[in-house]
């Protein structure tokens, strides 16, 4: 059995980095939209530059300036640029904070399955946080992609010659980790994180199916997967016999 | 044999798309530095930068803008931030032009050899480049790496079960595409591009030894390859007779 693990929010806190950025900035702002307005102004502006910057720290950087440029229709003085740029900097120099039970989990789960981590975000970014985090050696592979849907999560089966009913992926984003992972055929466990951001508040519609299990933490992974365990896993390595 | 290559001023025009977004800026700049010094303040934003960032089009505008701030000591109008900001989109749009020979020697090798691409750089901007240079199909497998060292090509090699020597990597930077390659006992063949980025120029030095090759473009890339061929490739391959 491969069991995989999202990275951002599953094994270390990452949106609270982003939201006190989001929070310094809207302080910076205050002069130009109320604070509590910036949030909707952000995300409308990210969501325009999606698809040109993709997800990460440094495409946030660029499209908060952008929104400081457009909230004060360019009236904001370049010592707040810098102090939006630092900010930005600080966010991707933050220090890596583990989840509660990650590494005993890892460390007892590695002992007896490949571990791979499969991560979103800006390449750079994310190999320095994994780097950082003291993790990576727990991991058989490190994938680091731009977008997890399910023609992501094939490729990657394929890559690792792996059997989507023999794969698990562990995560705290229904519609990236989860989803696309039943839909071709894997499990899933779902860790709800504090909060989502805020692209990502689709419903669990459609996850209410088999191979979809909930865990409170990374601490009751092992006993998610003795549950999966329990319902078949090692049935396909059972050789058909002759009656 | 697998046969690898690098993407940006190798299959497609790359720096001159830099040069021109470096150029806007630094006429946009001019009140502030003249033109021709803009690139020397740029570069030391960007090696200042680059632990942060890495290399690509984001972190590339994030230090365009931070230049920017800097020469002008933050009297930059936010209007011309956002020329800056809507450069670096530019940039980041700007079509794919392929280089002389790209697609017949493409589809020469790939009926030949496994085809790689190994390109360092943004990943959402890569994969998209990747995407729109319509050349995605003729290889076997793509990694978008964020540094391109000995042991990036080792973990590469490893990955697709390659040995070094029945490995050929094909590329405009000696920095990034031949040392490294040749480091690890593999052979590379170089094209020099009509320029080089800054931070890429170094001497030759270390190169002048066995499995390095040079070609005047694409189209003399097959020639190079029985060059490579002719010194021995299939030696390997024969087993030892016992005399």
């Amino acid at each position: 059995m491969h069991i995989a693990f999202d990275a951002d929010d599953t094994l270390w806190h990452n949106e609270p980095i982003f939201d006190l950025t989001q929070d310094r900035v809207a302080e910076l702002l205050r002069d130009w939209v109320p604070p509590e307005e910036l949030g909707e102004q952000l995300n409308r502006m990210e969501k325009r530059n999606l698809q040109l910057f993709g997800y990460g720290s440094k495409g946030f950087t660029l499209s908060l300036i952008e929104t400081a440029l457009e909230v004060s229709r360019g009236e904001i003085p370049g010592a707040v640029i810098q102090e939006i740029l630092d900010a930005g900097k600080a966010m991707i120099e933050h220090p890596i904070e583990l989840l509660p039970g990650v590494v005993e989990t890892l460390e007892r789960l590695a002992s007896q399955h490949p571990l791979l981590l499969i991560t979103k975000g800006d390449l750079f970014h994310q190999e320095t946080k994994i780097a950082r985090s003291g993790l990576a050696e727990r991991f058989a592979g490190i994938e680091i992609v731009s977008e997890k849907d399910d023609a992501t999560y094939r490729r990657i089966l394929d890559r690792y010659g792996i059997d989507a009913e023999r794969f698990v992926m562990v995560g705290n984003s229904v519609r990236s980790d989860i989803l696309p992972v039943l839909q071709i055929g894997g499990n899933a466990i779902h860790i709800p994180y504090e909060s989502n951001w805020e692209l990502d508040k689709i419903e669990h519609r459609g996850a209410e199916k088999e191979g979809f299990f909930v865990a409170e933490s990374m601490l009751e992974v092992p006993t998610s997967l003795q549950e999966i365990a329990a319902l078949g896993w090692t049935a396909p390595t059972v050789a058909p016999t002759d009656a």
